[in-house]
C-alpha cells in the first residue's frame, strides 16, 4: 500500500509548475479505439490516470464507496469513481477537503473522480428549496443549515473537490412534464451552463474537465436544441440528464436513440444515474460511454447480488444451505471465497461483512460487465454478447 | 487468495486415515520457549497451524471477525480466532455449519479456532434461564425458541463446528458472590469438566484439544480447589474463568496471582475474556498465555481507536481537521494510509468504512502488542517493556 506515498510523490514533482496542484497536468483527452454499430470503445486520459470507456463509475457519495476498501474497489476493475457534491459540501465541507489536499488524498483513491453538480441531490434530498435564476437555496437534511447553490458555487466546490470531471448545475424535472415546463427548465439549465463554464475556467486546473448536460425529458426537439445549443458553448464532453427518472427503460432507449446521434465522436458521452446492467448495455448499444449508479453498492447493502444469470436475492431461505459460491471461476475472492449460505447467515445476522462482501461482488460484476462489452465492441462482436445476455438473463436491450 | 483451495487440498490428504475428517492430525501440543519472571512465550500447535503466545484472539461471534475480512484478521497477526457456541448453535446453527464444512470452511478462516462451551452467554443473553444438575435450559434471544445446553451438547456443537481447541461447559456466576454459593458454583463446574471430557473423548477429533476452566470467583482456597480437581481430571490446557465481570483489575490481579503459579507449566493458560491493553499486559506478566476479547472490534465500531499512548475517541471535534493518520509508520493501512479526519468524518456520516478501518487498526494494534510481549519476554526484558507501557499510557500493571 503505497498510494498515499504516490500522491505525495506526485505533488512534489508538481511543484516544478507552482501555478497548480495538479500532480499531473496533462490535458483531458478521449481517444476512440474501435467502434461496432453506434457503440464506441475507447480512452479518456485524465491527469490521474486513464478510464477505460464504456466506463462504469461506482458512487462513492460521501467519501467512500459504501463498504468497500478503495484498493478493492480498484481491483474490481473502476477506473474512476463519483462523488456527491451536494454531501460532501454538507459535511465535511468543500473548504474542509480542500485544506486536507482534496478528495483524492482524503479518501485514499489517487485515479480519477468524477463529481456531480449537487443539483439533483438538491431537488430529492433536502427540504424547503428555492429555485430561482441565480441557483438554488435549501436546507441541509443532515442539520437544517441553510444554503445556496449557483452554478459558480458548485463549480468552486468541486473545484475545492479536485475533481478531474465536473458537472454543469443543471435542472433535472421529474418526469412526464409538459413541453412548455420542459422547454423552460432546459433553457434554465442552458444559462447556467454557460455561467459554469465562465465560473469554470477561472477556478479549475489544468487537466480537469467541465462537461455540459443535455436535458429536454423525453422531447426529441428540446433535447436537439439543448445538445445544440451546449455544443455552442463547447465542453470536452457531454452528459445525458434528466433519465433513469422513473421513465421505463424502452423510454429512456427512444431518447438515447435520438440525442447520441448528434452527440460529438470524439467526445465522451455519460449518462447520468443508470443502471441496472441491462440499461447499461441497451444505452452502450445505442453509443453511450460512462455511467454511474447506486445500484451496485446499495443492492449488495440489502442482500442482492447480481449475477450473469440476473440478480439473486441471498436472504432468500433456499439459499440457507448452499454450499456453492456466488461464482467459483471469478477473480474476486468475495464472489468464490464465501458460499451462499454463508452470505445468507451474514445477512441474517445483520453482520457488516455481507454488506462488504456482496458490494464487492456486485462491483467486481458490473466491471466485469464493462470489461466484456469493452472486449465485445473491439473485436466487432457487440451484437453475438447482447444475444448472450438476453440468453441468460432474459432482458431485451435492443 | 487460495484458502478456500489450501483447505481442499488437505482435506484430499485427510482421505488417507478415512476414520477421521480432520486435515492433518497433528496432536495438540504446547513448548514454551522462554520465560521472564512469571511471563512466557511458546507455541501451541494444532492441526490448523501454530499459535504463537502469549496470544490474543479475536473475537467473531457469529462466524465472522466483525467488520473484518478473515485474510486481513489473518494479516495483522492473528493465529486463532475465538467462535461462540451460543450464537451458532443458534443461528445458522451447529448441524447446518457441520454439513457445509465445518467452522473453518463456513467462514473461509483456515487457522485455528478456539470455541467457548456457550455457558456465559446463555447467561448474558437469552431469557427464561433454568439452571439445573443437567445444564441450562433456555429461550434464545433471537426467536424465543427454547434450547437445553448440557455440558455433552455444548461439546457436541464445538464439534460439529469443528473447533480445534474447545471449553468444557462451566457456570460463571457474577462478582461478588457469597463464599457457599461460590463453592456450589465451582463444583457444579466441576461436575460438568468430568462430563465434558467424557463427551469429548467421544465426540472430537484428533488433534482437537478440550481446556477445563477453574472458577471459585476471587476466592484462593476455592480457585485451588478447582484447578486441583481439574488437574485431576487432566487436559490439555487450563482457562481462568470469571474474572473480567466487574470485579476490577487489581482484584482480577490478586486472583492471577494466587492462581497461576499452581497451573502446568508445560501447558497453556487461558484468562477468559480479558481485556483492555493493560489487562493483557499485567496477566502476561503473571504467567498467562491467552486472551480474548470483544474490545478491539467492538470499540472500532464505535469510534474508538487503541493506540500506542492510550485509546483515542475519533469522534471527538478536534479530529475533525486532523490530517495526521493514527500511525505512520504502521504497516497496517487502516493505521497508515487514512487521516484522522478522514475516520472522523467517516463516523460522522455512519459510514461502513469508519468501522471498517477502525477495527483493523485495532487488531493491528492488539496484535502487535502481543509480538512486543513475545519479544519481550524473549530477550528477557519484560520489565522495560511494562514500564515503556506505563509511561505511554499511564497504566500501572504491575
Amino acid at each position: 500500500m503505497t498510494r498515499r506515498n504516490e500522491i505525495a510523490d506526485s505533488d512534489k514533482e508538481a511543484g516544478a509548475t507552482p501555478t497548480t496542484h495538479c500532480p499531473l497536468p496533462i490535458a483531458f483527452s478521449f481517444t476512440l479505439h474501435a467502434t461496432d454499430g453506434a457503440a464506441r470503445t475507447g480512452v479518456i486520459s485524465t491527469s490521474r490516470g486513464e478510464v477505460r470507456t464504456p466506463a462504469f463509475m461506482p458512487v462513492g457519495t460521501a467519501g467512500t464507496v459504501k463498504a468497500m476498501f478503495p484498493e478493492d474497489v480498484a481491483a474490481t476493475g473502476a477506473d474512476i469513481i463519483l462523488g456527491n457534491t451536494y454531501h460532501l459540501m454538507l459535511r465535511p465541507g468543500a473548504e474542509r477537503v480542500a485544506a486536507l489536499g482534496g478528495l483524492h488524498q482524503f479518501m485514499n483513491w489517487p485515479r480519477p473522480i468524477l463529481t456531480d453538480s449537487g443539483g439533483y441531490q438538491v431537488m430529492s434530498l433536502s427540504s424547503l428549496r428555492k429555485l430561482t435564476e441565480e441557483g438554488v437555496s435549501f436546507a441541509s437534511h443532515i442539520d437544517g443549515s441553510r444554503h445556496m447553490l449557483t452554478p459558480e458555487r458548485s463549480i468552486e466546490i468541486q473545484c475545492l473537490l479536485g475533481a478531474d470531471i465536473q458537472m454543469q448545475l443543471d435542472e433535472c424535472p421529474a418526469m412526464p412534464i409538459a413541453h412548455e415546463k420542459a422547454v423552460e427548465s432546459m433553457r434554465l439549465s442552458l444559462r447556467w451552463a454557460e455561467r459554469s463554464k465562465r465560473a469554470f475556467a477561472e477556478k479549475s486546473k489544468p487537466g480537469q474537465a467541465l462537461f455540459g448536460i443535455v436535458q429536454g425529458a423525453n422531447y426529441e426537439d428540446l433535447r436537439r436544441e439543448s445538445l445544440e445549443r451546449l455544443r455552442e458553448i463547447g465542453f470536452p464532453g457531454y452528459s445525458i440528464g434528466g433519465l433513469a427518472v422513473g421513465e421505463g427503460r424502452e423510454e429512456m432507449f427512444r431518447v438515447l436513440e435520438f440525442t447520441a446521434p448528434h452527440m460529438d465522436e470524439g467526445k465522451p458521452r455519460y449518462l447520468m444515474g443508470v443502471g441496472k446492467p441491462a440499461d447499461i448495455v441497451g444505452a452502450v448499444a445505442r453509443g453511450l460511454d460512462m455511467f454511474d449508479c447506486v445500484l451496485p453498492t446499495r443492492a449488495g447493502r440489502h442482500g442482492q447480488a447480481w449475477t450473469p444469470d440476473g440478480p439473486v436475492t441471498i436472504t432468500n431461505a433456499r439459499f440457507a444451505d448452499d454450499e456453492t459460491p456466488l461464482d467459483p471461476a471469478s477473480a474476486c475472492p468475495a464472489s468464490r471465497d464465501y458460499s451462499k449460505a454463508y452470505l445468507h447467515h451474514l445477512f441474517k445476522a445483520g453482520e457488516y461483512l455481507g454488506a462488504m462482501l456482496l458490494t464487492w461482488h456486485n462491483l467486481h460484476y458490473y466491471q466485469q460487465l464493462m470489461a466484456d462489452l469493452r472486449a465485445a465492441i473491439a473485436a466487432g462482436r457487440l451484437g453475438d454478447f447482447i444475444a448472450e445476455f438476453r440468453a441468460r438473463t432474459g432482458e431485451a436491450v435492443l
